[in-house]
């Protein structure tokens, strides 16, 4: 990287940092330059307003989510190992994401920016039908695979599968309760269980002892 | 109500509308003063500081929300029926609110203030974590009415509910997904349906005619 990509690299980390707590209506380019012992002039050399600036955000924080939780769960076994996959490393990025002090960046900015048309709330709400469409594929493919049973809609298994991490996220970081990641693992085995293909030496067991 | 009581109720309703689009972040003193025609020693008069006013703008929305969501279901008679009842409720306190424009409004606040230590944080935790035991308790009285299952956790019906909530609020006020409200109330229908008591007469059947 050349020093100029290494200095807008930075501003867009600490940017990231701060929107995840703050939003982007708690950040400034001002205060930025300030974090980051920087001139404003200097700053505005890299960005050229504040929303280029948060478009810029977006992209890196879906690169970063790209990484941690989508291309490791390629390494999974297609179908349910998969989608098991997708689930914990949403968790650790939800959990374990020392650059995103605010929790995960896309539920912050959802809501925040659901009410606000313009360029940056369409990227979002993009990235975010993409995301849905990703999942409700990846539970497709278990269908295929015969994990999951025929008849499962897959784009339900995508929006249960948000709100059990939208319920985590609630429970763990306004209410504090110790019990937040416990009943999500507890809702998304649930899930799975009443996705899973029926076990058809079972069911048609008493049907042949009859 | 006295002249005074008026005027700090319309400060207050116009407040808890901009905060539902906007959050406590995008609302002052100074905005709420010149929507309102007043002046801002005026404003002032009815609330020292900001803090003040956010809270007594908690305490109306809820105010509002037990008289849309919670007094209503208390009609219902107790159990499955008033838990389908609080379901429908909040669905129309999320969708047909015209005094939040911008949707839960408590949904958008336990977002923005999930990180920002305080008072303010506090009444909102406590008024969530409450709403949250009152949803559990609803469930564990569905157990005792025999509409749900003896081994049914209340608090894990709760957080699951919540998810359904949230999830739909994204998908709807974010994705602009038309079908929103059908998948929530797809996941209600199963909750409700994997919650419910086992029927006892058919469960046994098989056995008795073996």
């Amino acid at each position: 990287m050349s020093k100029g990509q290494q200095t807008r690299a930075t501003i867009v980390s600490e940017a990231m940092r701060a929107a995840s707590v703050e939003g982007f209506q708690g950040i400034s380019i001002g205060m930025l330059a300030e974090r980051l012992k920087m001139s404003k002039s200097g700053l505005f050399a890299h960005f050229g307003s504040k929303e280029e600036l948060e478009k810029a955000v977006l992209d890196e924080a879906a690169d970063r989510f790209a990484a941690m939780v989508w291309q490791p769960a390629l390494q999974a076994p297609r179908g349910r190992p998969r989608i098991e996959a997708l689930f914990h490393n949403m968790l650790d990025w939800m959990l374990h994401n020392r650059d995103l002090p605010g929790g995960c960046i896309f539920m912050a900015l959802s809501v925040e920016m659901d009410d606000k048309p313009g360029p940056v709330r369409d990227d979002l709400a993009e990235m975010q039908t993409r995301w849905q469409a990703t999942v409700a594929r990846s539970a497709q493919i278990a269908v295929q695979e015969g994990h999951f049973r025929a008849d499962l809609d897959p784009r339900q298994f995508a929006f249960d599968m948000q709100g059990i991490m939208m319920a985590m996220s609630y429970y763990r970081r306004l209410l504090k309760d110790p019990s937040a990641v416990q009943r999500a693992e507890a809702a998304f085995a649930d899930l799975l269980a009443r996705s899973a293909a029926a076990p058809a030496a079972i069911e048609t067991a008493p049907l042949r002892s009859l």
